[in-house]
């Protein structure tokens, strides 16, 4: 057996180059300008391994591929991968549906594990759709899949939703 | 403004050196030893930064610290942290209270985020405690404080208790 | 104004006769028992007044009407009525999935009131769907809607099958 | 083997004589009102047959007895009662701590079934407790138990604080 290198380097962009861009777009905007590399993926994008690829209307999708850096002590990927997934993927469902002046945050998170993930999974995909775009209340779903369409978590927010800077 | 570096190297042990110690040790005996630095820590706690520092019957706490790498797009932590650091004491709580030859899985996670964290807060200290402890299944509830004690995030969850290997 | 009569009587069957019946049954010829009217709908459905109106494979509809017997002090129909809702739909999709010989348990359920239900809401419906059906565990989701398709609540359960008897 | 009469007459009051009064009193005020017998009971609380019997800042503690009407059709207490139950105590803990000119509205609920009720069980009580008080959210936790202090199913919540009337 020969040995798996066990280090990474990573680096990343000082987040509030986006975090103070965002006021100025809508949220599909900034999104897409994200997915369009003319705003710096967040840091924990980076640390965690995952990609915004795809954004509508409501609707968002990540990609990621679980990884030995992932694990539990338990031996397979730790259930915070999945979480973060689902909560990237839920927030920006959510973020997609606000025009510039209104921002958004999450108040609760629940997530469903139904399969474990492992380095064997291969990529893994987090689709988040919005279930309920109120005045000042957003609620949303979303689903991680593996490439043959096999469901490994789900999960449900509730996001606030206010006048950015308020 | 001085520049600040936005790099990391990070390195961390097999996690099955732990996952299969695991098995010989009743959860408690497990999770002291990894206190004692006697079974690696899993790599998430590295990746995130995290550690473990206490256990006991039912009891687990984790302590990590908010950093740049942590953020979300718009400028905060990201909440898979919270979700992370919740689902990591929850499990452990639950994992303190199995003899040798029972193991446990997370089904499910609710988590609260009752403040965002930022760079700025300084230490946090995520302490879970088992609510419910059947034969099958046990519940159990967590906490995240700053170093004041003020509440960040809380989170519950519901773990399979299961022969090991089974 | 005319005076409202502010009083209702119920009469409901022994809940043990269907609760016999079940595990001769599959859940879906069960159920489907049960909307054919030979077995007895269970008393809680006589309380609340909604009815199980349809069922699949994996899915099952249930249909009420919110009235003043079930509201809260603060003027709108009690979240108890679409939790219950939710809970006997998720727990009915998940019962049309066992075959003779398997039983379920709901272990957790999350709900999202995203709109007050009052008794001018007139008929609502409320259809649980599965998600995630493994071996000893399935997932469900459930959204409650008025007849114009307007969402008012929704939720996910996680659910443990077990052999009947065991 | 005696006959036990399955049926009962229930017999409300106007929701609105309370929900009208609330505004003019802090929560704390108006529950208390409810306790003494000055406002009365919510229509749901004689329908489902609970009390609310203790309340301060921050706390709620409702009686129930889990009976025959609540059975769902596999031979239990249908979950409805527990979820009820929890998100009144819950709701009821939040209202505590608002003063006059202040309402709010419950926008999520989890709840954890631990163990099944029955007809056999006996009184119930559930408390309530704030976790989190914000100018703008509250979260809260609750759990029911037996006379013996057994556990039988916990739950937590988010609520939106708002002025009254906004």
């Amino acid at each position: 057996m020969t040995d798996v290198p066990r280090t990474r380097t990573i680096t990343w962009d000082d987040p509030m180059t986006g975090a103070l861009a965002a006021p100025t777009l809508s949220g599909l905007d900034y999104m897409q300008a994200m997915i369009a590399g003319k705003v710096p993926r967040p840091p924990i994008a980076v640390l965690l391994n995952f990609h915004l690829v795809e954004v509508a209307y409501g609707r968002s999708v990540f990609v990621g591929e679980p990884a030995e850096y992932h694990y539990n002590p338990i031996g397979t990927v730790h259930g915070g991968l999945i979480a973060t997934l689902l909560d990237s993927a839920l927030g920006c469902a959510v973020h997609t549906t606000l025009p510039v002046g209104l921002a958004y945050t999450t108040l609760e998170l629940h997530v469903n594990f139904v399969r474990p993930l492992t380095k064997d999974t291969g990529a893994i995909r987090c689709e988040g759709a919005v279930l309920h775009r109120g005045s000042r209340l957003a609620t949303a779903e979303a689903k991680v899949f593996d490439r043959a369409g096999k469901l490994y978590g789900h999960g449900t927010t509730t996001c606030m939703i206010f006048p950015a800077g308020g």
